[in-house]
């Protein structure tokens, strides 16, 4: 591509957009908050969790995120007085007034979370956070944390299953800017798809706050800008390896000649236009030539200008970079293209044009890209927009937040839709591997209990399976979450998304091939300790 | 609902997530600017577009929004020092250092733009905004203007469809903050959802800055967190005449029994917790009285229990609002609740349980809102979240930004896709009215023709019929955008959402029924002027 920063692991801000004001919430958090403080349970100690209930896409695997995005909005936790002044308008009249006073007092410093790494491999049913603290206050970050989570985890895992369906060696550009829900929604998905495996971005500001690779060249406003070469200004370029200034006009008509004539081109079906905006950017950044070739008819002009254009960059030593093909069949277009480039690369004996690419971007949707693996094609970059970032085949990811225990007894929602019920008590999550280090199982378990030893049998119930238990006898266990915040401090190193994305290949690299088809893949096992199981049916039984 | 701010007509301010920063955009747009820059091109006078090529969710018609967005980012487009910097290490090395000092000075100073009312009914490519000023600079503009226009028109429209999906009547609440793409994400959502028909939210955010009724009572973690009636506190309530405070504990045990009588229901499995859960907040809030009331079993122990906390409630003159359902057919359950509010009111002589108030929450579409209204049912109230917001039928309208004119000259890109070509020149657009007010057709010409007149006759030329004459006489003609923005200044008054509501919902009115159907709606007419015809004839013959 044209522009691509250095992969440098830069430092996490929060951006502008991703400062959540505590308002941002339900109203709902704060009559709540209010009956529980009028009750004066404010302060007993709570417990949630936050989960999913299914997989998004279909899928066999999700990849948790937006981890930092909850602990900076964790430590900046506090409502304005502009805030509080408003709920005073809203909240019933018979609202008591010192509710208010309490509300501007409140911030994180009795807050704990404890959190699965960002871009790790998680599963449905698997609780990803635990905040515990004061029950009105955990009460009160609800609706944020919900928030903050459930996109990042969505478009992440979206870029993941990209990734999966193109393979790993075309590069991948994530370009949903103008397409996504909102400018933040933009910025979150240009931060999110990098760490589920995007190579790149066209995000100006994700670069800047991120440290993602950006890059991009000419729309084709900038092509249909053009009419004559007589725009065309400065008219001449310096040869790389230095010497007199060359008139391009007449040497990029000389080679466009040449080249129609040995495409069997009509020179007349040439547009002047582009061929001067083609011209134009070389002369601008003659060793970053990309231009977009579907402005008018790739065949009669976009291909001939680009490799007129191209063959002049040759000869002054440049090495032009290739071409972007916007619309129509971008595998049949690619061969075609590469063709070309071939034919000019022997004719004109310019070894340059055997390593043009071609970029490719056409409302790629993951269905086409698994497509597009299948079938022959020269194409070396793929740009992805709205489908990408927007996940049209399911634009949301159901993450829940449930009360699991307060003053120190497990709590359950026991709903008439037993999909909707919750697991109750304070837990310990472990990951359970094989031999050859692919997670078998995840394992849920009391936090009071013993965690699971490697080489030692244990029984577990699977969830999803009515009364089933299961033996397994792990290789090795590891702990899956780590305690992130504590005392309204942030206790973990925010992980740059470089970091995290390292993180979230080798975390899907480690995955059986089976869980992560992209079509109908083995689901892979979540259970509860044979404690929560007994548990849950003395809860049901309304023994607890 | 328990909670309604006033319908107040609230200046609109802009929020921390709204303001746009302009390095939020794609990184060609730099590539581009700069090479128009380096061809002394930056300053040449251009006109870009911004228009949709189809209605979204293969509907006959659009809501424009997200003006105000726009307007104040353009009124603040302005690169910070930071900005220029970060560009300056990601544009390739051999870019001229002087277009870094232009880049720190440019402002919005030249810019002028005209767009359609925020809310205003429109339809596919009919262009909405005309931007122009200096060229590089209107090309800056390009993403940030999509971003901010795609997501809040796609959302506004998703609504007004769900508003005819509901019928009039049915008041319509909008919950989707948790599920939206971001948090930014959920906050526009708040907005153009209200603007399109809803009538209230449950995002405190979106009520304190765009001055929208929010309401809310309590979720299943707060009746999950009560386990006993020991937990209750204060037990008392002084009745709203005045008195003594009354012990509550007892009276509501005592309309527990009654109730379960009456229903035949068994007291040994109503659940103490939820019974507790919902006095503690009546006590908290008497008059706002409406809990949900399936944690656990809405026949054996939601709707008993809240029968004996209205009850008692009501014999202290307090009149309790209503419940919600948040699980399984709501329809068939909306019926059976309110059958027993019936037996309630009669049997225990209590008219108040006639006015008691249903709210249905679950997983509602505009498809269930549809069958909804074609079932017997008595729901009140709908709360919608994620279909809602994240727009689950199209996630992402297609709005684009094209090049139309420059230097005085027409533009025009012409893509082999057909559908992806564009309308050359500067333009006018008028609304076409016949004599009864309905919109008749949507008329675009250039800028320098002169207007239709009304009784006039006039031929034209419906888009997407190739070669097709049309001649309308027009009963009204009124023009459909008004300069908003000239010289870096916002020219009219930024809408509020509760006028953009009204100007949407008259808008709506005045559409004839069969362009404004869910389903196989009749295509709206836009054409173009016979000038325009011309112009386009003569660019596709390369004459122009």
């Amino acid at each position: 591509m044209a522009t691509v920063a250095s992969d440098t692991c830069a430092t996490p801000q929060p951006s502008v957009c991703h400062r959540v004001p505590p308002l941002l919430t339900d109203l709902y958090q704060f009559t709540m908050a209010y009956a529980y403080w009028r009750a004066d349970r404010h302060n007993e100690h709570a417990v949630f969790e936050l989960f999913f209930r299914d997989n998004p896409f279909s899928g066999g695997f999700s990849l948790f995120a937006g981890l930092s995005d909850c602990l900076l909005f964790l430590r900046d936790f506090r409502f304005t007085d502009e805030d509080v002044e408003y709920l005073r308008t809203v909240l019933p009249s018979n609202t008591h007034p010192d509710f208010f006073t309490y509300l501007k007092g409140l911030d994180s410093s009795a807050v704990s979370v404890s959190a699965v790494a960002e871009g790790a491999v998680v599963f449905a049913r698997v609780p990803l956070l635990e905040v515990s603290g004061p029950l009105a206050v955990v009460q009160l970050l609800e609706t944020s944390l919900l928030c903050l989570v459930n996109y990042a985890s969505l478009v992440c895992t979206n870029a993941a299953r990209f990734r999966l369906a193109a393979g790993p060696k075309l590069r991948l550009m994530e370009m949903g800017l103008r397409r996504a829900q909102g400018p933040d929604g933009g910025l979150t998905a240009s931060r999110y798809t990098y760490i589920g495996g995007f190579d790149l971005t066209s995000n100006a500001l994700a670069g800047r706050l991120f440290g993602i690779p950006v890059a991009g060249t000419i729309a084709h406003s900038y092509v249909t800008s053009f009419s004559s070469l007589e725009e065309v200004c400065p008219k001449t370029l310096v040869p790389l390896r230095g010497g007199d200034p060359i008139e391009l006009v007449p040497l990029v008509k000389d080679w466009l000649g040449r080249v129609c004539q040995l495409l069997g081109a009509n020179l007349q079906q040439v547009r002047e236009g582009e061929l001067a905006a083609f011209l134009s950017y070389a002369i601008a950044y003659p060793c970053n030539f990309l231009p977009v070739i579907d402005s008018y008819s790739v065949r009669s002009s976009g291909l001939p200008c680009f490799c007129a254009v191209a063959l002049a960059l040759c000869e002054l030593q440049y090495q032009p970079l290739g071409v972007r093909l916007d619309s129509g069949d971008l595998c049949s277009q690619s061969l075609e293209v590469c063709n070309v480039f071939r034919q000019c690369s022997k004719h004109f004996s310019v070894p340059a044009f055997e390593s043009l690419i071609i970029v490719g971007t056409n409302s790629v949707s993951e269905k086409s890209l698994s497509e597009l693996k299948k079938r022959d094609n020269e194409i070396d970059v793929v740009g992805v927009g709205t489908h990408l970032v927007t996940c049209t085949s399911q634009p949301s990811l159901g993450c829940v937040y449930k009360l699991v225990e307060v003053g120190g007894q497990p709590r359950m929602k026991l709903s008439e839709d037993p999909e909707k019920s919750t697991l109750p008590g304070k837990k310990a999550i472990y990951r359970l591997l094989d031999a050859d280090g692919h997670p078998q199982m995840d394992l849920i378990c009391l936090s009071e209990e013993p965690a699971p030893k490697m080489g030692q049998p244990l029984n577990c119930h699977p969830l999803g399976l009515v009364n089933a238990v299961q033996s397994i006898t792990p290789a090795h266990v590891t702990s899956l979450r780590l305690e992130v915040f504590s005392h309204g401090k942030i206790m973990c190193p925010l992980s740059s998304a470089y970091a995290s994305r390292i993180h979230a290949q080798t975390s899907i690299q480690a995955l059986y091939a089976h869980h992560k088809k992209l079509e109908g893949p083995e689901s892979y096992t979540v259970a509860v300790s044979e404690r929560i199981h007994s548990l849950v049916s003395d809860i049901r039984r309304g023994n607890s």
